[in-house]
């Protein structure tokens, strides 16, 4: 991001069709189609208008369509199918029977578009996405997939969860773009991700065939209208991108750190909304416990966890969302757990036991939910090496050869690059920085380290995307 | 933006409820919110969404109104409008006369909103602010009042042509951020603008009221499920409207610089619609003509200049958008006007005269046309003291009083910087920069200077933005 805010500015200049398009915004979407294997790929400002601008032109340009959506959809997702003027039939969360008794009330050649996510950010839940694909051949539909809360940390290339189900077949194919036929991601026919989550930017994308993306890039007034990313920013989300296509450790090791956060809080009976992602909510049940255990951790603990209340949750499924990431070390974990102990005393919040006495809340305190397995599997999780958590001190574990990797894809642009000592400096920095920031917000009196358990996925690859 | 992203990291990290805020996202509010001598200010990721927001919460949030919307408005305008559900009446463009037939046909009591803006990018016309701000009065409405081809261009301090309408009493009040009783830019109740032009990065904002701006805080969905900007862009924007605010030179030589193009082109008879703004639109009024002339001038003399075309204009006033920034040198203007000279009579283009046989065309070869004012008087780019076009190879002026308030400014966040030859020389480098990436886009046999005819006001305030 350094030598491209030297080499070409501090903003593009203008929108993409006129005077900000460049090669750096090209690479980027070239990677990004390359990422999700599919024909194209076109970026935007950010998720939220990448989902609007798409369902809403979609609905615009489709006369006839009917959007198939997901109860727990994205507020952006809401607003582009609101904003389409297309008729919208609501589906009950992941719920595939509701889904099928609704598609089956249309006649086939009704254009559908059944739209969903894989990772729901606020229960942690996952789509289920093979099954909706079958659905979608069965009656006749198109699929929207947004993948935002699962680029870079599923799949053995980072590409999300449609990847993750095919993990081998993925890993075996290696880094071209071709697309594997018959796999689920493959079967998906439009893919949304964010580049300002783990990838540690800012901006969204949709990814697609080619007829889909020049007609979105041709008639999407939020992409049409507006002044294109920033090239250093561009050039960040794109050096992410590569490095967590070729590096797997770091989701690998969210994985353990998340199992680890959650086998200890199951050992002192510390409800968590059972589920397979990296998600990790921890239930209150109550919106006034639920603001004042997250004021307690963060100023008697120096721990930011968001409270999520109503209505971005039910009343009385109120909870933490603690979000774990491949840099908390193991004693930063130690003290969340024992903070969350304290809080959970001092407050008098429900504990697992107290959800089973009142039959159980949110899929907390009901037996069989205990048996929801995590996406990632040993093996898979093994695939990525030796990953370890992290102990205070102690650095984290760089893949100079996907540096190497990200320096080389940008040399057409940049020139030559070294990674050399001053670049592990600037590393480490970065992330000092981003620790010293969420620092600066808290009571100087705190005298331990800061957790920054919410900006999980965001610092995951920011050490690469600044350098490049 | 180099020391910000050192320190601060690549990304926000989430939205700004939610981990993504920080001191530099509230310091670049409060520093816009006093551009504008308004109670409160909110960053967007990009103006497209500030308007499209703002207009559309604003309409859902206040029942029964109305909207009332000048014809040439922005996309981002017209979909805020449209995504509201309020009523909207159109009126003519800058048309009092309708606006008021149009008012006086609703009761007092309806809540309204005259939706205009002060620049109209694609014909460089004005729009009445204070005349708009009397019929607001008259008729009991609200004024919103876009200023995004305005803002760091217009007005003492570069709030836009609202300030500019009392450039004195700006002026004098200097730098501090209390409102100026009766002055237009007071009466105007919303003014939004953007980051990503005459700022230099990307963004868009909002100011007004508190209590608007909460509003809009707590209810706009664009603004609440979206990552923030990064750190290191929102710097940039900061240091680059702290340093506008407190130097005039460059809108001042912009100024000249359209001045001398105008004359120039009128000399040869070249049509240029009349306006009293920056833009220079040349009419060329036909569509193929229009991209043949575009595309003749990049080809031929490396010249990047943008055709806009239906339905961005009516058929037959199809033009060529030449923009002309501070660093263009007088070389680089009379390759221009040469090129446009060449290109016109080999394309066998109308020239004003051949418009006055056919009785005039969006108002060239019309006689009272000619008598349009620009809007900044020759007294006033004299108070910017002696302010004379670049020659090929002379440094611009870099104001180093200002580049010192801006580091100041910044000294409780990033510690104290030093303005040396390094960061001259990186300036350098960011202007070098930005011309070699368009110039990567041309074939290799142009021998002369690339002139980014077309990225006018993006690069005003980079260097300024990249040193921070």
């Amino acid at each position: 991001m350094h030598r491209t805010l030297d080499r070409y500015g501090a903003g593009a200049g203008g929108t993409r069709n006129i005077a900000g398009n460049s090669a750096l915004h090209l690479s980027l979407e070239k990677e990004l189609a390359s990422l999700h294997r599919k024909p194209g790929a076109l970026v935007f400002s950010s998720c939220y208008v990448a989902n609007d601008a798409t369902l809403s032109t979609l609905g615009a340009k489709l006369p006839g369509l009917v959007y198939f959506s997901d109860a727990s959809n994205h507020a952006s997702m809401i607003q582009g199918i609101r904003h389409s003027g297309a008729k919208k039939v609501i589906f009950k969360h992941n719920d595939l029977e509701d889904l099928e008794s609704k598609l089956k009330m249309w006649p086939r050649e009704t254009p559908k578009v059944i739209a969903f996510e894989s990772v729901y950010s606020m229960c942690g839940s996952i789509g289920p996405i093979k099954e909706i694909c079958d659905l979608a051949e069965k009656y006749g539909a198109l699929t929207f997939l947004d993948e935002v809360h699962a680029v870079g940390l599923y799949g053995p290339r980072g590409a999300g969860v449609a990847e993750h189900l095919d993990f081998n077949a993925h890993l075996e194919a290696g880094q071209n773009s071709k697309a594997i036929k018959g796999s689920v991601m493959d079967r998906v026919d439009i893919i949304t991700g964010t580049l300002g989550k783990a990838y540690g930017t800012v901006g969204g994308y949709v990814a697609g065939s080619k007829n889909f993306i020049d007609m979105i890039r041709s008639y999407a007034p939020g992409f049409i209208f507006t002044t294109s990313l920033p090239p250093a920013t561009v050039a960040g989300a794109r050096a992410s991108v590569i490095y967590q296509k070729k590096h797997m450790g770091d989701r690998a090791l969210k994985q353990i750190n998340v199992r680890k956060v959650k086998e200890k809080l199951a050992a002192i009976d510390i409800p968590v909304v059972p589920g397979p992602s990296h998600i990790i909510p921890v239930l209150v049940g109550n919106a006034g416990l639920a603001k004042a255990a997250s004021d307690k951790l963060l100023v008697e603990h120096g721990i930011y966890v968001q409270a999520i209340n109503y209505p971005t949750v039910a009343v009385g499924e109120e909870r933490l969302r603690v979000t774990v990431t491949p840099r908390h070390t193991s004693e930063q974990i130690d003290g969340l757990v024992k903070a969350l102990d304290n809080v959970f005393t001092e407050l008098g919040i429900n504990r697992v036991g107290d959800w089973t006495k009142l039959g159980g809340r949110a899929n907390v305190g009901v037996p069989e939910a205990s048996t929801v397995k995590p996406i990632w599997t040993d093996a898979q999780i093994n695939i990525a090496g030796n990953q370890e958590t992290l102990r205070d001190g102690q650095e984290a574990v760089i893949d100079t050869a996907a540096v190497r990797a990200v320096h080389k894809e940008f040399e057409v642009l940049l020139g030559p690059a070294e990674m050399n000592e001053m670049d592990r400096e600037a590393d480490a920095v970065v992330l000092a920085g981003a620790m010293e920031l969420a620092a600066d917000a808290m009571p100087r009196n705190v005298p331990h380290t800061y957790i920054p358990f919410d900006r999980a996925e965001a610092t995951l690859a920011a050490p690469v995307a600044v350098a490049a």
